[in-house]
């Protein structure tokens, strides 16, 4: 099987394909990051939603003060549905625009942009930075990724 | 690097793999509409969730009383996640699928129907229709996910 | 087209490729089946959240009671959503993963924990396991696929 082998090698000595993989590595290790910053606040705030969390705090009613929302820990998981719904697309069409025989530099363009956008955004969203910095952080990400997935339908377009 | 370049553009030309990024394309654009359609009732029944969303009305308690939930912002956000929760799959398993040598014919049955399945189930969330119409829809599109789930386990599986 | 043909059937005879195909789509239907685990629970607690889904159980007050929330139900969601969390950055970093050329037996061994790891998360979650079981088995996935994501910049990065 060395041909089938050197065959996936090739793919990933390929620019464009070692660009997306780059760049969807980061913004994904960024979401990632998110589920730290709610396992921080919810420890720091001391604001859990399953009782079985909340054991070590002791039993009854001493334990389930704990069990309450906190506007930072709600806040930082906002954020992270945010990014499900706009990574998942860039993951999906982001493949298949490095696939599409984009040009190098305008796949490059693409990629830094929408990596750029969202880590922009989570800053705007945790901090949070007055409007409309966390909107047009969204709309600079999602317009790329309707740019890209323009190209792949001109590209690919089989009904 | 000419000849891996080539290969990345040969891919785009296998009929499967087209069909699969028109579809996948489609799909996680529909799903992207939910974020517009969210914006959209957010911003026209004034329901915001972030205090910094509704400092252009002003102060105090003025701004405070946008600072809630609203039923149709709510079922357009159950929606989006429902398109997260099915999409996702989708994505994954059509990828894969893709490469399990399915008939050209039968890929694009599972394709089209998994994408009129999540376009009816949209319709039908958000209208919204009398049930069995939304719980049919998803389970169509549920069903055919398994279906392509199936083949990739029967051609690939190593465990 | 019989040559890219061909080679879609090649990139699905590759070792490292059916593992991942293989675990990727174990992990997508261990997902999937949350959603039949929260329909069971909302039809056997009666907890439903869309009005149309109470039509059944007669009309005005009497059907409004069931539209309520349950705690076996938001369970299971919280658990859903953290596979959405979790199994979207295993499905991208993965695949980037499988093309940068690992040892088949180290692709195996992160693959096999990271499904592992999150079966039982699953468990730890539903039953529900004292913690630290269920945060363990998260964080076991979690490094795992840290790791992966770790050997894809090794190979790949490319600003």
């Amino acid at each position: 099987k060395t041909g089938e082998m050197a065959k996936l090698t090739q793919l990933i000595d390929n620019d464009i394909f070692r660009a997306y993989a780059t760049y969807a590595t980061i913004v994904l290790l960024k979401m990632m990051l998110m589920s730290l910053v709610t396992a921080y606040f919810r420890i720091t705030k001391k604001a859990f939603v399953n009782p079985e969390d909340t054991a070590s705090f002791g039993k009854g009613e001493n334990a389930k003060k704990y069990l309450r929302t906190d506007p930072d820990v709600e806040r930082v998981r906002r954020g992270h549905l945010n990014d499900l719904e706009n990574i998942v697309p860039f993951l999906g069409i982001g493949l298949l625009y490095a696939f599409s025989s984009p040009e190098l530099s305008t796949a490059l363009l693409h990629f830094r942009i929408f990596a750029g956008a969202r880590i922009i955004h989570t800053f705007a969203y945790l901090i949070p930075l007055p409007q409309p910095s966390r909107g047009l952080s969204w709309a600079v990400g999602y317009a790329v990724t309707v740019s890209m997935a323009y190209k792949v339908l001109k590209t690919a377009l089989y009904l």
